[in-house]
């Protein structure tokens, strides 16, 4: 009998230009996951879920997936024990901060542990992506990279597999939340419906131009561009904002506060801004959590980037 | 009466899927531009070209643009003197190594020594690409970020001005450069207009999650993972390719020296690929210039990453 429990951190995907291909991890919330191991006959057997968001779990599909595929993907088999898993749910579902993206990634990160510690980080981020799956309907990557490797990732797509670079960047961010769930379970699908199927070459130019200058910026600690260059997508943010509710004023509210850099959080609806640091990120939020409540309820949110996911 | 000459380097601009956006200086070729400031009544003499390429400068427009827009973009007048120049002209023309931008960031450089030594190096890239449209048409940026700056530079073009970044990555290329100008004056424009004026987005996210893994690469100093971006560029390299005599055999030539990656430098016809030092380069060049001759006479280069242009 072996056990182990794994936290991860929440994310924000995209990042303005760099739609499906960047994230950062974020220490505002995290998931754990207790994974125990027990003779068994090759269940996967959700024991528990917990946590201040786990009345929002309808059915804990990521984590089983994430034990599917991981399964699968290093061939282990693994029919001879159950592996039982304790969910504690701690980030909010549906706000566009990588909720599934933080259970997947905190279930590979505790099976590699205890099966496969020989693991590239790049593997654990597939598995972890293919697992979005099972509540997403498609593989997605971003979050699960951030949540699985910390900090600011990127990631490129390959016709067999992925490449996945970190950037240990250090910066505070202001998240104007909303509190309730306020697109529901269609969420994803409804946003991801809106991005264009083809762009104008100009305007894509512009945004893989952006994600250079901000990549080089983010390695260079030079914060300020990174934020200019945030809000500069001219191809998802002004398709999906427009089902963001006040998403105009929440925007402008950030600027007046001198956010470096301001965008959709994901698909949404959290909206995050760039700030100086931890006391600017404060004055930020709360603006912006104030222009939202004029359209929905909204909290504000400070945070950092946070770490790689990690044993507890 | 003052004088400074200036050396700029040439550069190969897209990298594959950064088309626009990404360049690198390198040290196979240059131009050296020399000013010379006599009282007068704002005329620009280009007193002498000379040098191996003098013959292919039908007219020297790029620097006399050069003069122009940096005479305007400062305000300085300049009207009680004349600016006369004598380039030596060290960059083949129509290879795709950013021979008219070298000239261009020369100028510019001399005359920001001469004029105004406060000047931001965006500044500096900024009028050297406006006067790139006296030779190309339409204002270009990364083959005179890169003469101006050095190295690997990354460009984002905003609605008013740009942002310029720029990469201390030291790395070894081979490039196969055609001996004859095989494209002709017409080249540039040829090789624009069959570059798609739409994409899939799904193509446009893969490109600029490859820019994206690339710039950290370089940063990382990840060669082999910046070759492999370089080469995965799925809208203008097989576009253009199609154009080039022999590129695919030039392109598995290179595979088959192992280098880490090859794409289009510039518009073409010259073909770069990264090399791991520099007999690999040797060795990559050779192998891509064989095979190239196959349709039209090539030549080997091996060359490095260059640094800024600077007073000789």
């Amino acid at each position: 009998m072996r056990s182990i429990r794994v936290r991860a951190y929440c994310s924000s995907a995209n990042l303005g230009p760099g739609f499906d291909a960047l994230a950062v991890a974020l220490d505002a919330f995290y998931d754990e996951v207790e994974v125990r191991v027990e003779s068994g006959s090759g269940k996967v057997i959700v024991e528990s879920v917990y946590g201040p968001y786990a009345n929002q779990v309808s059915n804990p599909t990521t984590v089983v997936g994430a034990v599917k595929e991981f399964k699968q993907f290093k061939g282990l088999g693994l029919e001879d024990v159950d592996v039982v898993i304790r969910l504690f749910k701690g980030v909010p579902i549906g706000s566009g901060l990588g909720s599934s993206g933080a259970s997947a990634a905190a279930t590979v990160v505790a099976l590699a542990n205890l099966f496969y510690p020989s693991i590239k980080p790049e593997e654990m981020v597939y598995i972890a992506g293919l697992a979005e799956a099972y509540a997403a309907g498609s593989p997605h990557f971003d979050n699960v990279a951030a949540s699985t490797l910390g900090k600011l990732v990127a990631l490129a797509i390959l016709d067999k597999g992925l490449v996945v670079k970190k950037v240990d960047f250090d910066a505070w961010f202001a998240i104007a939340m909303p509190v309730k769930n306020i697109f529901g379970e269609g969420k994803t699908k409804a946003m991801r419906e809106v991005v264009p199927k083809t762009v104008e070459m100009r305007k894509a130019v512009a945004n893989w131009s952006r994600v250079a200058v901000m990549m080089i910026s983010a390695l260079q600690g030079d914060l300020e561009t990174f934020g200019k260059m945030m809000e500069l997508d001219e191809i998802v943010e002004p398709a999906r904002s427009k089902l963001i509710p006040c998403y105009e004023e929440v925007r402008k509210a950030a600027k007046k506060a001198n956010s470096l850099g301001v965008t959709i959080s994901g698909a949404g609806p959290s909206i995050i801004a760039l700030a100086k640091d931890k006391s600017h990120a404060k004055e930020v939020a709360e603006a912006m959590a104030n222009a939202y409540s004029k359209c929905v309820e909204a909290i504000p949110i400070i945070t950092k980037t946070a770490p790689q996911a990690h044993t507890v």
